[in-house]
């Protein structure tokens, strides 16, 4: 795979996954969105790949849409019927990943910036970068499927505030709203330190199961649909081999060596 | 129009609406609840007003129901199965408003005087004054629809504890649960400044769409739905002038000057 | 009823029932599911119980699943299809409660130990104990319905972020997140004065109505069902002798003497 707008490395079970405009701030194009869904769908299916870590390469880590193409930027060719916003299709891939997704916020995370990190599992920040949910101020809306994932992590008043000013929020604000998780110096070298244990403690199959099951309760009014969920997967997951090193290791006080794979896990959401 | 319980004025597109029976602390009324219905209708309706700032006159915002009826208060010759709860009646005409609603909490606001707030988009409060959710302690329950918007504001355990205690909720814990979003001495003014940065930023139709999605997605399981609306609507969008406005202003540095009205926003949620 | 796993008193009430497994440090088994099941049903009928304090005996609240049976703890001889988690069946019928549940956490709670707190109403902690959402780390996933409760209480960005990394959560931080409500010296004496005041405070069926409809509305994606409920709920309340009781006491300036049970409430959600 050769990639024109963003790169990856990956070492001990972490992909770093940059992007890789620099010069632009990182700004999003629709060559970079086709390239992150095709890495994005790649690094799913390999077993040795545990965590995926995105971060920015240069000073920015997204400064939002490319708007060097002017007044047409937002308009395809494609029939009405037939357009996906394309930050939002890059969203439902984060979404439906089976791995921990870590934002590693670097500096200036605005508009599609921020919002293709929500479907994230950490966001981790740099101090005083540029966080903005800025649509309003050029004329649209929630993208990337802002207007699901937002409210369900800061709770519909902060969601609202940011959307309906587009004003810039302090990287404070948005760790004590829950958006943000740590704030960092170095984001990138803390990504990789909860990189590293999320590979060392957890099971990935724990790992594919708990942000499935997380987010796709998140509509239900009746908490027993949840409990059949849960009921089936611990029937399951008793029964393999990392549960059974998993008490192991804890009876023995030592750690543990899991051996499935994420993509071991059944699907329990038919 | 002529108001009896309630009086307004519009200046610069932000119409400041008053809560007027300072001298029963603006408590809550059957007049006062249909003159808010009366009075947001017809301001949703309006091109000219882009914001609206709810607050109280004199020393409360709203210090409850109006009690002074007696014990036959909640009783209204409605039959059972036509009876609505008017606070609920003006919590969901506040819901569909195409516009953001600013709430200046200038003093105190007691059961319906701060459950009215919840579907307002900001809420602004004065340190120090009452707040709380009391309805316990009068023998009845969540009222104004706050069952289903108070913990999309603040989480589940938050809204449980307030509500079964019915106890007074400091400001600063108020505003850290993501309740008030902003604690100011002179809440009115701060509202005003709010509204004319919306009024001078934003474009309408993004706000109107904003506040559709965010609320009428809290409840669904599954983002694609929401993937499609928003596809549809920045299909819709792309292609308006506020938005060949937005990227030109943006791309000359300058504040943009939108022209579509909140009521030119197609419906998205057929 | 006679409890080898748990115990419990009666005063003024108020039940306290206290895991009571202290050599083990409370850690849960299936005959503790057994007779918390038990306990909680009978509780729920009496009239004489107003509140229930959850805490536990001797240095621990609940040190998680008693896992010294070894790798076949969590395997049962039942079907694959009649299997269920027993700690979600414990959890879903402190749900079902229809009064408020405090847990006064005393000490460690992890695994089991902190996701049967969910669906509780107020959570109280003693600084500095340990809480953890740590099933990864022993190659299973969420248990007790803990992935349908605790987004709905942190948000969904704390929620994965905890369960991902399995991490020990500071209990500042499960505070301000959400997860805790108060951090005291001592949870036990606080949830008594927090239940003492309920009990003095606040009617039995406005408490039951509350709980029910927070979390079954938390689901919804649109407020008008929930106006409905409220409004039948309050149809039904405004006739009854504790709102008579609440507005007079209130006019009064006295304390309210409310005289309905919970078991009154009629069924607002068929």
């Amino acid at each position: 795979m050769s990639y024109q707008t963003i790169k990856y490395e990956i070492h001990k079970g972490i992909m770093t996954l940059i992007l890789n405009r620099p010069e632009q701030m990182n700004t999003f194009t629709y060559a970079m969105s086709e390239e992150l869904l095709d890495v994005l769908e790649w690094a799913n299916q390999q077993d040795k790949i545990r965590v995926v870590i995105i971060t920015g390469a240069g000073k920015a880590f997204c400064a939002g849409m490319d708007l060097s193409g002017g007044t047409s930027t937002f308009e395809t060719d494609e029939a009405a019927d037939d357009f996906r916003d394309v930050g939002g299709k890059v969203s439902l891939k984060v979404y439906d990943m089976k791995k921990p997704v870590i934002a590693a916020i670097n500096g200036a995370a605005v508009g599609v910036g921020i919002t293709l990190t929500l479907p994230m599992d950490i966001r981790i920040i740099k101090k005083g970068v540029k966080v903005g949910f800025v649509f309003g101020r050029v004329g649209i809306g929630p993208e990337s499927v802002s207007g699901w994932f937002l409210p369900k992590l800061v709770g519909a008043g902060k969601a609202l505030d940011w959307m309906l000013t587009g004003r810039y929020i302090p990287t404070d604000e948005a760790m004590a709203a829950g958006l943000i998780q740590y704030e960092e110096e170095d984001p990138l070298a803390k990504a990789k330190e909860i990189a590293e244990a999320i590979v060392q403690n957890t099971a990935a199959t724990s790992n594919a199961f708990t942000r499935q099951i997380l987010w796709r309760m998140t509509g239900e009014s009746n908490p027993k649909r949840a409990h059949l969920i849960e009921s089936k997967y611990l029937y399951w997951a008793a029964r393999q081999a990392d549960a059974k090193e998993g008490i192991n290791a804890f009876l023995e006080k030592r750690s543990p060596s899991f051996s499935l794979s994420s993509n071991e896990l059944p699907n329990f959401f038919l």
